[in-house]
């Protein structure tokens, strides 16, 4: 399938029917806890369908679950929602009880001020762990935000700041595609930084297969006019962010708080996914992929101290699960992500963190090599496990530029898999050793 | 068991019967060639009793098997060996057939040079990956080593320096216990450093229940001159190692290389583990844990960039796997090592690994805590998932000292394990990630 699609301004207001609004509410408690404080990063944000949506999500396998999580949990259950509410800041995570009330609490304050029921109001939260949020901000926020929605670029601009942790900057993206006759869009938003490997599922629980993966908190809220059914959605939705957002490693660490929510509000009338509709249906999952794919790549190129971006692609395995497998052991090796720092063309440390990858790997079939982003013209440094005449100056400049693509291939099997790291460099471990002269800076 | 041990010098000589030497013969060929550039660190060790030993080993689990560690694998089938030979500098992995032709010269020089069967003779090497040995050099270097052989405390450390690569100190030690009216001796030299979290099996193929772990090249060889069976040998070697070697982690990568041996002659006459000496047995044991813990420790503590060093102890998980799990997920979290290195008392960072580990968890059962290294008294940040009370400044001075233990208790069972982990510093990137100026320190 080729996507016809055409880029448009206004990320998760673009679909008709979206609000969206981005205000400062001090969650930090760096200032005086009032709602306005003049050139301070807005740190809440607020998502707002004027209809309500059908929704789809997808949540943190950790088993260390925030509350917001849990909660989004028991209101996506019956399907619905009509809003979104984020804080950054603070990931109410790791706060018991009180945690799971202060998050209860940011839904119901929502939902009443926009007079919704509060089950069709989502929550997000991110920020330090293991801190009570400061629910006078909280609430000071939810109605400075719900008073500020709007549907101009600089709305949704205003709700990308809001999210933003350790990013150092906005992440957003919104597309327009022909349905049945109609315009459809797909808008999207997302934070990331650190802590960065997702691995999500629907019901935050694991898939047997596949051990917990992902760490730094991300969020992605995605937005749609299209008029589509909630299983169609939830279904889209998974694919997507199997193939994007469960593909991304920036230090290995899964968080607790990571949540993807896509509603549908159906203001388009683009209908999707009913009988006759299959074609309509594959072009929305094109769509939505190059969205999800295209967020989730701009968070591994903000990851905390990244440099480099480096796309792991791993073919030939016994399987898919295996190709997976292969590809994270890669780009979660220190000494291949230091050698990527260093623009080292190490094929040797590559070798060995597949050979002990749980993937059946034979050294003597291995080949490895180096592209361009995308490109299949790949310089090979390994075939069948030995060293090709490839100059080194060569190889040296093949790993030189900020992206390029790793190959791997274990010609074993039919298996396949793409997994978008980064180097790791020194500037990620002085941001994250943090600063015990500014406790905010630890804890948590 | 309490055991009763004096610690002596000259470790793997200190067991009557042993001899050792180390030599320079310019593996790395930065100079000439010749095996006597004065200055230069000695890069081929050789060990050598005076008559033939029970020989145990256990070896990485590592997929991509270095030649070494082939040609080890099949000579140690027999169960008798008289020398080991080993260089630094070239690790002689992902070398082809000619690695392991190389391999098996090396150890027919040793052995022709020495007057016994090529397959009594041992192989071990550490250094560059996918570089051909300079054969050249390595017969010239055993050729003086075996000249250079003495048993002198000066021979034991001229081969524990040879064996060093990116390792700053020498690791040995010795100690001498009593066995059935005999002074018995167990004595060590190990090399580690980088690629360090080492998963060792006797035959190289992996336990079915456990993922291949560990990442350095860590060799240790260890003699002793306790009359042994072969069997009895082995079963404690196995114990050691997976209470020691197998319990350490650096940077979470294991090594191609990753070697143990441990040669018994039986010269003290004290003999262990026949019929009414399983006392014996349990003495040797016990001292042979001690060794390995100690030498397994020095490779933690001198490990690259390390700065501080952290046992990570966690008690209460479903089963003894599980225990290790969680452990290794926590020793293994960059954001957790970087919290470490920062002085930074993080129990959320701790909490977040937990959570993603494969080992069950519930937040609200979890305890985490800390101690001076080996203590019992423990001050606890985090208990049934909720922060304690204990003043963050009293946190902060108990993650102060370059060593202390992190006490984790998941309270869902009787399973424990201790994995000895160490912080992720700037120096470690930065060692790492080569020097694309400099050739040699790259590729490979």
């Amino acid at each position: 399938l080729k996507l016809k699609f055409t880029v448009v301004e206004g990320s998760i207001v673009a679909p008709r029917g979206f609000q969206a609004a981005g205000v400062f509410c001090d969650i930090k408690r760096i200032g005086t806890g009032k709602g306005s404080e003049k050139g301070q990063k807005r740190d809440l944000a607020l998502i707002y369908s004027e209809v309500p949506c059908v929704a789809a999500g997808l949540f943190t396998t950790n088993q260390v679950r925030a509350a917001p999580v849990t909660v989004c949990l028991r209101h996506i259950a019956g399907g619905v929602a009509q809003a979104i509410v984020v804080n950054s800041g603070n990931a109410n995570a790791c706060t018991g009880r009180k945690g799971l009330r202060d998050a209860e609490m940011m839904a119901r304050q929502t939902a009443a001020a926009l007079r919704i029921p509060p089950e069709h109001a989502m929550v997000g939260s991110t920020g330090r762990i293991g801190v009570p949020l400061p629910m006078g901000n909280v609430r000071a926020g939810i109605r400075d935000a719900v008073r500020a929605l709007g549907a101009t670029p600089e709305h949704a601009a205003h709700a990308t700041e809001a999210i933003m942790t350790s990013d150092t900057r906005p992440k957003q993206i919104a597309v327009e595609i022909n349905l049945a006759g109609a315009t459809v869009r797909i808008g999207g938003i997302c934070k990331g930084a650190g802590m960065i490997q997702p691995g999500m599922s629907a019901s935050g629980a694991r898939p047997p297969a596949r051990p917990g993966h992902g760490h730094a908190t991300m969020l992605a809220f995605l937005t749609t006019d299209a008029a589509i059914g909630r299983n169609d959605l939830q279904r889209a939705l998974e694919e997507a962010v199997a193939l994007s957002f469960n593909r991304i490693t920036v230090d290995g660490d899964m968080s607790t708080n990571d949540t993807v929510l896509l509603l549908a509000n159906g203001g388009a009338h683009g209908e999707v996914g009913r009988k006759g509709r299959r074609a309509d249906l594959r072009v929305f999952q094109a769509a939505l992929n190059h969205v999800c794919l295209e967020l989730a790549r701009m968070i591994v190129r903000d990851g905390e101290g990244v440099h480099r971006v480096v796309t792991v692609r791993v073919e030939g395995a016994r399987s898919g699960a295996e190709a997976d497998a292969a590809a994270r052991a890669v780009a979660n090796s220190a000494l291949v992500k230091t050698s990527w720092h260093g623009g080292d063309p190490n094929w040797g440390r590559v070798l060995d963190a597949l050979g002990y990858s749980t993937a059946r790997v034979v050294e003597g079939r291995v080949d490895i090599g180096y592209s361009e982003p995308g490109s299949r013209k790949v310089l090979w440094s390994l075939r069948r496990g030995q060293p090709t005449r490839a100059p080194f100056k060569d190889l040296c400049a093949a790993v030189a530029p900020v992206e390029f693509d790793l190959h791997i291939r274990l010609n074993l099997g039919g298996g396949r898999a793409a997994i978008y790291g980064a180097d790791l460099t020194e500037a990620y471990v002085d941001f994250n050793k943090g600063n015990i002269a500014d406790p905010a800076s630890l804890g948590g």
